[in-house]
């Protein structure tokens, strides 16, 4: 309990992820006018540095909404009801992107994997040659439930060769592993604030290409809030189309300022190092990752498989009441069987160790051996 | 020059309106597990202490968006495509209510008044008798754009008459000037954080009375982020159903806690005060209400026709440069006619009397004669 005290929080979810003083501080600078020249600059600071980090030349827009909504203005900007869909799901945001789409009106195959595995893309190729008729594929890149990345630039190639449009739900991937949206071809990326970013929550930025520009002209799905196109014309003026969550612009302004002096390259390398320090301080403790190929184990969250005859809550308690470090548990179908430990946006080697020697020494506290 | 720097911002537009220091410094809280046993403590503080400014009974849902989310909300979740709706049109929010449920695919009959006149009860009564099949009405508690409001209790007196659906857009009026969701039967009630609650925007708050819980289960709208049952749902354990934007509800919590201490009828109170000083020093001034029937004049907002011969713009900047002071143009067909003075939230007469006073001088440099 002393011990708690003294620590400071280390939070080892996967997102909301730490935000630092400087970007906290900006956050809870006092209102302006949202329709005034500073605000302006603000909107036309982010929009255009988001676009580095999407690596597009198209606009990026953002959205005062939390991931999922982000996923929502996707579906509903691009798609029609009717309109037949593969849905690639390795987990439960994967169901998630389907299921909005399927709410929406979308006629959708699942393409799903067990929990843990990644998608193949052979299998897409097989899914679009199977039905023509697919107009549209929709992809988690991270799955933030399993600790999964997909081969996504692979998966962009196939669906590419089919002229179909891909959605990529990038929300805990961008920003912190490598997606090049121009490159590989994607239609639509959404992302979330407070995943790679170090921002709270309350914002999604999204990025169509231009042939998803053309599927919303021709898109019959029912939209206002999420209306990209309103939302790319007021961002022109410096302006958002409705009252924007300020509060978060203004971290955000900071925390893009930080990242493009980190560079994109060393963000990419400190979560590819974190990632594997993190994995491999998780089986040196005896503990199995759900993600079994390591080819495809995330670099910005890990699900560790929780060892017979011990309770998730009873690790994660543990953890929070003796070291002040918070893990995430299982969603869905996985809830009571794996925690997860969150490496994405401000995560440093210190972070790590001090989670695996906490980790340590309470699983040996609940009597694990290994 | 030397005046604006010494003066600190007088933010006199209609929402945001102004964040006090204790608010903001909760805003700027590290980020905390959302699914952890503190941050259910604040959602169910704050979705509890909601009802007593709704007035209700029902659950209060705390979605992150703004307050136009909020009233996508009350559409999807009440109505399905092709229902015949009465929307009753005082200005540009009652108008952006119609269109969004227009979008939705609902069968829209207009109630429009000239922008500055209130909607009379009466002719609610006749749009009903005319058409039966009307099966909700839309309505602007206080309209933003034109300093107008409703006689709201008069108008749901005869939807109830009529026992239709009435949904309300309540964005600038509740928790600032009264209103009874259960006493007057209002079946959908929407507001906005950075209104009378003094809480940057990024959350809309919004209530269902019973019968608007089963024209949820009936209607057919598609929802996913916006579905009220999921807010509820997620909100009876403490939660939300996607990631909440936190920090604005770290400062909403604070807020709650501020206006129950100054009490709801003490805040009705200095608004309607605030409200008249605003009203008598413009009129004193030699200036024009845009409401000319001063009973139905906002406490909230203020909206003056811009003098012949003077430019809104020029009055504006000349407030911001020189004593920085922030007023609002006019929204849509009312841009470069009027300017208006929010005065809803945190504000005081010390606000309102600075701000006339650099008022008469400014117009009186730019030339204006009584």
């Amino acid at each position: 309990m002393t011990q708690q005290k003294t620590r400071a929080l280390n939070l080892r979810i996967p997102g909301p992820t730490p935000v630092p003083p400087d970007i906290l501080a900006a956050v809870g600078r006092p209102m302006i006018n949202h329709r005034g020249k500073e605000f302006a600059g603000i909107v036309e600071r982010i929009s255009e540095r988001l676009k580095d980090f999407f690596l597009t030349s198209q606009d990026v827009m953002v959205l005062s909404c939390s991931g999922t909504g982000g996923l929502e203005a996707a579906v509903v900007n691009t798609l029609s009801p009717g309109d037949k869909v593969l849905a690639v799901s390795i987990g439960a945001f994967g169901e998630r992107f389907a299921t909005i789409a399927e709410k929406y009106g979308a006629d959708i195959t699942m393409l799903p994997y067990e929990w843990g595995q990644p998608a193949r893309a052979d299998d897409v190729r097989h899914a679009l040659k199977v039905d023509p008729q697919i107009t549209a594929v929709l992809v988690t890149h991270n799955e933030t439930s399993t600790g999964v990345t997909n081969a996504l630039a692979q998966i962009a190639e196939v669906v590419r060769e089919f002229d179909k449009l891909l959605l990529v739900d990038a929300v805990s991937s961008l920003g912190a592993i490598p997606l090049e949206m121009d490159a590989w071809g994607l239609d639509c990326v959404v992302t979330g604030s407070q995943k790679g970013w170090m921002v709270p929550p309350g914002l999604a930025f999204a990025a169509l290409s231009e042939r998803g520009w053309q599927a919303y002209e021709t898109s019959k799905m029912p939209r206002f809030y999420f209306d990209l196109g309103k939302h790319r014309d007021a961002q022109a003026k410096g302006q958002t189309p409705f009252t924007p969550a300020m509060s978060i612009f203004f971290g955000l302004d900071v925390a893009l300022e930080r990242m493009a002096e980190e560079g994109l390259e060393s963000i990419f390398a400190r979560h590819k190092r974190i990632g594997a320090l993190t994995r491999d301080g998780v089986k040196r403790l005896g503990l199995e990752l759900l993600c079994t190929d390591e080819r495809f184990a995330s670099d910005t969250v890990t699900a560790v498989k929780c060892p017979e005859g011990i309770e998730v809550s009873a690790v994660r308690n543990a953890m929070e009441d003796n070291y002040n470090i918070i893990l995430a548990g299982g969603q869905g179908k996985l809830s009571g069987k794996i925690f997860r430990i969150g490496h994405l946006g401000l995560c440093e080697e210190d972070d790590i160790t001090q989670t695996l020697e906490a980790l340590g020494e309470t699983l040996a506290k609940l009597g694990f051996k290994r």
